[in-house]
């Protein structure tokens, strides 16, 4: 017989902190305010496990029994909270792992956060807790509160009564996440989780995600991070989040941090590495919010519907006035606004009065207010439109009854109606952030509506987020693409010429070049290639050639032998310890489009490739597309269509139309080559890769070793 | 003796309309739904003048002896009501003048927004309201009340407690008005009026904010428009806010129109006439907002604080995530953070613990809880800072019990302190967006802090925008320099070449350029400028010279002869009907930096100048700065420095330093010569004007005729 019902999971190693049955305060005592703030806080959640008290010299405390030791509790516990002083916590850590408790929340600060002594004791603390198997969350934070199961190793204030839902906090600030628990709380943004991670001793925010993306009661991450300490982990648990649908919305700061890249090559200096988070970010399926307020309106959107990137947007409201708000901030959120069908237009106007104009924001007028059932009639005709992905509902749930105007309920009553109705996701959204009482949630329970109390301005901005986010899915290259890659053996190309031969062993498009060590052979290979020449002399002395009169440019034929000895001779005295290879010799190209193509290491990150047009488009534009390696040539496709110069590629003032496709492999390869070089090298640099129709170039080619710290 | 006491001021034609004393409603029944709404809300506001309902037959309504006629009331009356219907309201307008009554609120709809015939009655009434001096507010409005003075014609829901303040809500919408009020209401901003204008029959926005102005209680107007009817109006309001220290901050709809300006020219196409009002605002010192929230948080700091453009930002808060929170918010803004004096490091260092780091944003570190008076020392210390010009200290005032932590009321009583001794402006701005209660009232009160409950986000953005409204005072040219241009007489320039003599005579530096009519002549003139030369056509037919071969650069002086033979021939091959005044004669230029100065027409706003770096900077990049004309050269100096582009003239790459304020000065004497032609032209364009260095010159110029309707 087949089994029925759900396989049998194996549990998650954190479920004993997220969802504990059993909880040991540890340092409890009369006077202990973390010991008399964690029993509140269970109580306020209405925890129903067990509670034991610890309390070295045992006797009673807060009302209750202590025990000398966890060890003496004898009763299995899941975790427990350790409410004592720094210098207590290597003892502690041995008497739970005589417990056999494999999970402890630390709250007491002075570790890292205060210097070199504290980061001492919190490597002290580290191993300890390491060789013991012991899962711990802070130092220095406020612990973790699981409004579903009711649990709570939480010592902040919480704002009550919980609403719990589908978001989860995950920060590692304690005071922020307080900060999000409460707007969300003010904002009716029903969240199950609250998690403070602080120092990230061995347990951070990636092992929070992990654990909370397999609940089924979570759908969306709510973050805040100072600093991701593990690439790689967090790349896992946004891949793990994209497969199950879920999502991550991330307010990470240092976006103003001035702190570019360590790179030397041309593109490191444009690049901080907050575009490179940003960069994972896109590549990754993460949401990024810019204020708390952005954090939680984007995640309540992400719970109240599914919305995808097909479509366009449609926008109804009652009033002139507010439609053309909606408009101006579609418009500035980039979203695209609807144009209604004939057939959509025709079943609306048969319940719109004849003044109406039928176009999209919609207005149904003042009439509404004397005949609520168009609301419903309004949602179920647009979203019956084809060209429509998503419906807003411009409204107000009230807050009290003074707040309610007789229209409010019949209005809600049928866009509730419409809602269930339309064969498109809906939105309900107010006009502006509007406060959220048990009142709203009284009627948005009753009438189940799908209403983000951010208002209009926040929640069209997360709809276009939602939906940009909702076109990633599926770009993200198989984890093992990341590894196809294998790094070459052998040296490192030391100069253009050797660079650009790697190049095209990668099949990037580069122009020919000929490398001539004497007069003769300059004379022959230039006859070869044939009209106006290039020459530039070959060394790996010399990285910038013009300085020292290392290029010529538009040399005729019969000019080739002099301009060989010449340039041989002004770069001898220039430079007279450089070892000369020789003249590269490469045809003349006038005109196409110059972009540029720079790879370089982020520390954190990794590999990054940055796609450019060149000149003072990157120079004083910063018309730049940034992304992780490796990337695909779809992606590289999207990456240019991001430039705000791709217009020059598009044929622009009657130039020929690039070869996009073939201009995407092309960068897609320069990125395969750098990748083949491993972290031997700080970058590779092709500037210029020239376009122009479908001949694409790379005219020179650059790759700097990586620093070793050796003199050689 | 002398007189004491204010001086006798004359009282403002719409007192009657905003403050009303006594008040007729007209058409009042115990059915009519308005007549009901009126006297709740006059209820509400705690209205304590003279009520007269009128209705025709008489008798008692509302539980009030009715009037059959305003003229039977027998009292004097401030203001009437009237609560009919569309078709009544000629006879009304009688009975008014009779009365002696000068001013009325229409509330009914059906008039101009409803079409044509709508559009008939609404001007009979216009003329008939006219012609008996009475003023009116709507129709198809909800009214005006006055919270300060408690007097109410408002018709729509009100939010009470009203919270009387130095803000007045003006708006042609009347759901957007409610909207504004609700959420004004529910931040905690005070406003003193509320004013729904609809179709603005005689008396609109501009007529609101002439009376509103003058109230000593009002600080900032937050308005919403649709559209300004009068221009001219609105400058003069704009200009006497400025004057009196007031603001104005509008959020004007209409920025995702694909309408752009009606201009033959090249600028044209570029400029939609949201950026005709963007300008407008920049020049008149208004406070552009986006959403109805950014309009209420924006309107709300201007009454929390006088913030000057000088000085750099101070940000204060206890913890180190939300101290990185504000930093990334400031940065976003575009406000610029204090680096603190060694002086002010010490002073603050001598409280803060060891391990802080003192730097900006300011983190207290967690010792702020136990230790609440180092909030008041630092807001001390730092406002000292000489380069400081504003401090932020982050932290929420409560809502209620549940949501304040212990440290709330300490940490408030020492900010408090903090803003009354600091030297420089303070402003409490809570983490994110926040509820405001009375019990948040309470505090806030009692401690007079300067709180925005409005949060980081929205409170940051609007500094930005209150200390770039503070940088423009000043600016304004005088009224009198609008007219100063008159307009000259004479024919219009046809031509390049008269183009380019006009410009000479408003000393705009020109290439020079010499007009032959002959192979002879233009040798002569060729030889006289010596050098490679430039050949144009000139035709008063020929605007596209390139198109017809009437274009020929680089022409060595052995070659001029026969290059203006083939040019002519060339020309009369390709337009037989074109008189051709002979061919343009001009050294040949090289290198410098191509600018594009544009003047075009907006139909509503008048003339325009528009500065933009040539070629794909402004079609790719649409890196413009447009203003409206006149400009004063210091206003053309802070155009340049908008253009991202303007790196290009500040030594780019070795290029020479531009010198900017001849550069300033030449733009300007093209506005000034653009003006001279009043509006008989269509456009002014000046394309290029090249810069290299010091040298400055207007390469081309064409002038385009204003459409006359006519076919000549």
């Amino acid at each position: 017989m087949l089994q029925s019902g759900p396989l049998p999971q194996t549990e998650h190693p954190l479920r004993g902190l997220f969802a504990p049955r059993s909880i040991a305060i540890v340092g409890a005592s009369d006077r202990s305010a973390w010991a008399r703030a964690a029993l509140r806080n269970l109580d306020k959640v209405g925890f129903d496990g067990d509670i034991h008290l610890v309390n070295r010299r045992g006797g009673e405390v807060l009302g209750r029994t202590a025990h000398t030791s966890c060890a003496a509790i004898g009763a299995p516990v899941d975790v427990a909270m350790l409410v004592i002083p720094a210098v207590g916590l290597l003892d502690a850590l041995d008497d739970l792992k005589q417990a056999g408790i494999s999970n402890a929340v630390i709250l007491a600060s002075g570790f890292g956060e205060i210097g070199e002594e504290g980061a001492r004791l919190e490597a002290a603390i580290r191993d300890r807790a390491n060789a013991h198997g012991i899962n711990i969350i802070g130092p220095n934070c406020l612990g973790l509160a699981n409004f579903s199961d009711r649990s709570a190793l939480w010592t902040g204030s919480l704002r009550t009564p919980v609403h719990p839902g589908k978001v989860a906090i995950v920060s590692q600030s304690g005071a922020v996440a307080i900060a999000i628990h409460r707007f969300a709380s003010q904002q009716g943004v029903g969240h199950g989780y609250l998690v403070s991670t602080g120092n990230e001793l061995n347990t951070g925010v990636c092992d929070a995600i992990d654990y909370l993306l397999e609940d089924p009661g979570v759908e969306v991450i709510a973050l805040f991070v100072e600093a991701i300490r593990d690439p790689a982990a967090f790349a896992k648990v946004a891949r793990r989040a994209m497969e199950l649908g879920k999502h991550i919305v991330a307010l990470k700061v240092g976006r103003s941090e001035a702190t570019a890249l360590a790179a030397q090559a041309h593109t490191g200096a444009l690049v901080g590495d907050d575009k490179v988070f940003d960069a994972f970010c896109s590549q990754y399926g993460i949401l990024r919010a810019g204020s708390i307020d952005e954090l939680v309106h984007t995640a309540d959107l992400l719970c109240k519907a599914r919305v995808g990137a097909e479509g366009d947007v449609a926008i109804i409201s009652i009033s002139g006035g507010l439609s053309e708000i909606s408009a101006d901030l579609a418009h500035e959120a980039g979203l695209p606004l609807a144009h209604f069908a004939p057939e959509t237009a025709a079943r609306l106007k048969e319940f719109l009065p004849d003044y109406a104009t039928v176009h999209c924001p919609l207005d149904l007028t003042g009439l509404a207010v004397t005949e609520p059932d168009m609301a419903a009639k309004a949602i179920e005709a647009i979203a019956d439109d084809p060209s429509v992905g998503v419906v807003v509902y411009v409204f107000d749930v009230p807050m009290d009854a003074d707040d309610a105007s007789p229209l409010s309920l019949p209005m809600l009553r049928s866009v509730s109606e419409g809602v269930k109705r339309a064969s498109a996701p809906v939105l309900v959204i107010a006009n502006h952030a509007k406060g959220f009482t048990a009142e709203t949630a009284a009627v948005v329970d009753e009438l189940e509506l799908p209403y983000l109390s951010g208002g209009l301005q926040f929640g069209l901005a997360a709809l276009a987020l939602a939906r940009g986010q909702a076109g990633r899915v599926g770009a993200l290259p198989e984890p093992a693409a990341q590894d196809s890659a294998k790094p070459l053996d052998g040296a490192l190309p030391r100069t253009e010429y050797e660079a650009q031969t790697m190049l095209r062993g990668f099949d990037v498009p580069t122009i020919p070049a000929a490398l001539a060590a004497s007069r003769d052979e300059a004379v022959r290979m230039a006859a070869g290639i044939g009209g106006e020449v290039v020459l530039k002399i070959s060394s790996p002395q010399i990285q910038h050639k013009t300085e020292v009169g290392g290029v010529a440019i538009g040399i005729a034929q019969d000019e080739v032998g002099d301009a060989f000895d010449a340039m041989m001779a002004r770069v001898k005295a220039a430079k007279p310890d450089a070892v000369l290879d020789g003249v590269l010799i490469s045809p003349m190209r006038k005109g196409g489009v110059e972009l540029l193509v720079g790879i370089t290491r982020d520390p954190q990150w990794g590999p990054t490739i940055t796609v450019a047009l060149g000149g003072v488009f990157v120079e004083i534009f910063k018309d730049l597309s940034l992304r992780l390696l490796p990337v695909s040539e779809a992606e590289v496709e999207t990456m240019i269509g991001e430039l705000r110069g791709a217009k020059l590629l598009n044929g622009y003032r009657g130039a020929p139309q690039a070869d996009i496709p073939a201009l995407a492999r092309a960068i897609c390869r320069i990125g395969e080559a750098a990748l083949s070089l491993g972290d031997r090298i700080e970058a590779l640099e092709v500037n210029p890769l020239v376009v122009d129709g479908d001949r694409i170039e790379a005219l020179d080619a650059l790759v700097i070793p990586a620093q070793t710290g050796e003199t050689s």
